[in-house]
């Protein structure tokens, strides 16, 4: 076996595996429309071995940015604190913190954020008494 | 007519606007699951006469910014963009202006999204022939 074809063994050995496929290669094959091995090679193509090696730690956290800013989008704390300022900034990221813990937790993003909404209009009632 | 109610009289001017009401009050109290009055009393006791007469401009400034925070996360760009470094932010900032112009022009979401991952797949299989 030359180098080339131990190098792609070793790299199939990591993408292969359980988390990948559940956490990366599946869900996003189904997003970019294309087959699992396509995705594959692609991976293959773009990253070395460390970088296989280290990725799925990364995507992980990755993964808790993204959702971070999800909810600042979509609960629009981008207006209500920064620009009107009437929802100080802690209370803005305990909010999402708290979201995300309940996401990890098997609660769905819809569901999350419904409760996000109605949390972020009890504390805009809070702010108005202060 | 006392000051207070005059100050009243004036702020529900600007609030009861066309523009206020389909943008703002309309949607969050939908999202909020309270009355329109409500909402609007809500305004009148967090934000002066001033702020009520520039915020419209703002919550439009800012809903770009969602918009665009959004589709970062929904592409997951913080991943392939900033851990990664797979595509140059350049390539991710333009993907993301395109897709929110076509939604102000009246593009669904969902659409824009579907066709941004079609769209980030080719920037990735760009990237592996470089």
């Amino acid at each position: 076996m030359d180098d080339d074809a131990k190098l792609r063994l070793m790299q199939n050995r990591i993408i292969k595996s359980y988390a990948w496929q559940r956490d990366i290669i599946v869900p996003l094959s189904k997003e970019f429309d294309c087959t699992v091995d396509e995705l594959e090679e692609l991976f293959f193509d773009l990253l070395d071995m460390n970088s296989l090696e280290a990725l799925h730690g990364t995507f992980k956290s990755a993964e808790y940015i993204c959702l971070y800013q999800k909810l600042n989008a979509d609960l629009r704390l981008c207006w209500f604190i920064d620009t009107l300022e009437i929802i100080p900034y802690e209370e803005g990221k305990n909010l999402r913190i708290k979201l995300i813990d309940e996401i990890n937790s098997g609660k769905s993003y819809e569901d999350a954020l419904k409760e996000g909404k109605l949390e972020l209009f009890q504390l805009l009632k809070k702010e108005a008494e202060n």
